[in-house]
């Protein structure tokens, strides 16, 4: 091993058991299960709340601090010999609709397995080392998605999101009251608490450390993105009176922009990331011509300048594409790209080669909370492998080894960073 | 006026009140009015039972007789001279879900406006003249469209309608029952009722009457239609970090094929309908890939034999450009062209010409129950412009005048073949 970690460093890392961890995750896996294998826990939700007692519940059978926001962030809290900031690390409990048993919760139950790991370990830190569960990252159920990491960084006020509608009807802010009051019994705190740095583990949700072999990415950055809804307005009419010349139908409107921004986002490096996932048209029968469509853009790009310049053109050629229909553009989400402080990102990485664990540089394809949290104090993150690079699926698998591999740098990185006061 | 109509069908023609026809297809339009001027008036649902009890007052309140056969088909009689097969005459009263005052319904009252300025002229006939209002043409509700005319016309059973589950989740042989047992002094009939001919009037639910500027289409033949369900596999995966090549997107892989679907429907002579009316995808998540996408093909022609060529193509076509989508397409419906008997068209353009109104022949890009009727007895069909060629909306609209003329068509002929024995 490298000298790079401390003595006490090392020894944390060899703490964290493989079992524990795993026996973790699969009976949060247990909590919104799906017949397919899946998850389905969106935030704030009767599941999301099981999930958060069931970490209460392990977090004071340790005799940990349990704390909660009013973004109903969930943090637990391992004291340190002194009281000043923590070190904080974590990740967010909510799953898209139809999710795996890894994609966030991996995060919080790794954090969970380092403090676990610092007992067993027998290890006092001078900086507190805290575990944090964010609130709403997934957008699945309230597409204000990172709702409790942008709040808590001062990114936006979470008075903005309060009044945002679920995929089920109801409130975000009836949600969060309901929430928290499940849990009367956690102390509150404000928002924004101090944090002297923050890490987040997370499965890559890619191909790369698998075709590689390698259980550890130290994560450089987060690609920006901009989303945009597309309306494509025609005339309906009937399928098997209404000539072809003179239709107006708005699928086939929505069709030719697609294809024409497929066109735009043409990309030989393969570095620009474009979607459409969600498609609906009206009156939605088989024999009627579409009068409207309806369909989403998700663009991403690492580099802000071609998220403005191929952004910026997405309502022109959508509109000129779509014609004789009619199109209207909608920007609903944009993040700009960010890079982890060097520092933070070396650490990582001399910590995975100090426990001798194979070790590259990558940037994230997905958005994190650690993309907001880095706006309020040094953040980096932590890749895994996942099987076939996939994630949002309740095929999601990782390998328990590369989840303790993730972890124990983890660690390592947490003893370091609380012991530099 | 030409010399080819008798005295007795003249004098019926100029009987039909173009406001009494108004006032019924108003009164009828309040039931399933919505809310943006069109009507949901689906089959066998609260809205069909009441429209069914309007009609019925109206024809118990002149005196004619009622029945009923099990597939709900409603006929009233205005009895002849003779007890022999009857001339019948209407169309139906459902209407698709956000559908519009006239398709189907006008058929029905212009029959019962028919029977009406019989009266008013105080013409007996040779045969009784019948009015029938056929169960569940639109198929918006159950998809098996032309319930009520293949089942009483013997082209397929009732049976095999029976289990049909609609989209509200309601059986047909419960609707049914429903339906018939809200109506129980009806005089119940067997199905399939000798009829010695047929006519449906209906709005033309295409431009050409408007743009000729002409009140009256001797329709000559329907075309046939194929329908396919197309289903396409592809691999979910996160939006931002799967990179594009790769994917197996489940709506791209649609797209490729709607796109090779149009070309091989392409045709200059404008004859080809072809239409993709619904399209879903899942999970239908802006964030996520999708992985599997599902549309309909509406495809219909004059001619058997491009319905043959060009719809035996639509499966290999479709999978060719998805892959490596992996595709599997169903024909959920075959209906054959059919054309109507020379004497029955040629009477109707007779009729026209003899009250001085213009009429051309047209072809029906729309199945209509006359396609099965045809199987039973000599059919044709009259049709009247509707605005802008639009139906299946709620915008579709008629002119009362040209509402009357067809009625006045109608009554001429129904005249003629009732008095031809």
């Amino acid at each position: 091993m490298s000298s790079k970690l401390t003595q006490e460093a090392t020894a944390a890392a060899a703490a964290v058991s493989a079992d524990r961890l795993w026996s973790t995750l699969m009976a949060m896996a247990e909590i919104g299960a799906r017949p397919d294998g899946g998850v389905c826990r969106q935030a704030l939700t009767v599941e999301d709340r099981e999930a958060r007692d069931l970490l209460i519940g392990w977090a004071r059978g340790r005799g940990y601090g349990v704390s909660v926001d009013p973004a109903a962030n969930l943090f637990v809290r391992r004291p340190g010999r002194r009281d000043v900031a923590p070190v904080l690390a974590g990740s967010h409990m909510d799953s898209q609709p139809a999710g795996g048993r890894f994609d966030g919760i991996y995060g919080v139950l790794a954090a969970f397995e380092a403090l676990v790991a610092l007992d067993e370990a027998g290890i006092e830190t001078e900086r507190p080392v805290d575990m944090v569960a964010w609130t709403n990252e997934e957008a699945g159920r309230f597409a204000c998605g990172c709702t409790g990491s942008i709040s808590w960084s001062g990114h936006a006020p979470l008075e903005d999101f309060l009044p945002v509608v679920g995929t089920d009807g109801v409130v975000l802010r009836d949600a969060l009251e309901e929430t928290l009051a499940a849990a009367p019994d956690v102390e509150r705190i404000g928002l924004g608490s101090e944090v002297h740095a923050y890490i987040e583990p997370h499965i890559e949700q890619g191909p790369v450390l698998e075709s590689k072999g390698l259980p550890i990415a130290a994560v450089t950055s987060i690609q920006g993105l901009r989303w945009f809804s597309v309306e494509v307005d025609g005339r309906a009419g009937h399928a098997g009176t209404t000539p072809m010349t003179g239709r107006k139908d708005a699928f086939q409107g929505a069709l030719r922009a697609i294809e024409a921004l497929n066109a735009l986002m043409a990309d030989d490096t393969d570095t620009v990331r474009f979607t459409v996932g969600r498609i609906e048209v009206e009156p939605n029968s088989p024999n009627t011509i579409p009068s409207l469509a309806r369909f989403t853009v998700d663009f991403r790009h690492p580099e802000e300048a071609v998220l403005t310049a191929l952004g910026d053109r997405v309502a022109d050629v959508a509109a000129e594409a779509a014609a004789p229909c009619t199109v209207q553009v909608t920007q609903t989400s944009r993040m700009a790209p960010d890079a982890f402080p060097e520092t933070m990102v070396a650490l990582i990485e001399d910590a995975a080669r100090s426990l001798d664990l194979g070790v590259i540089r990558l940037a994230s394809g997905a958005f994190h909370d650690a993309l907001f949290t880095a706006k309020a104090c040094p953040t980096a993150m932590i890749f895994v492998p996942c099987r076939d690079g996939i994630s949002h699926h309740p095929a999601e698998y990782a390998k328990p080894e590369d989840l303790a591999a993730g972890t124990r740098v983890l660690t390592a990185c947490l003893v370091e960073l609380a012991n530099r006061i």
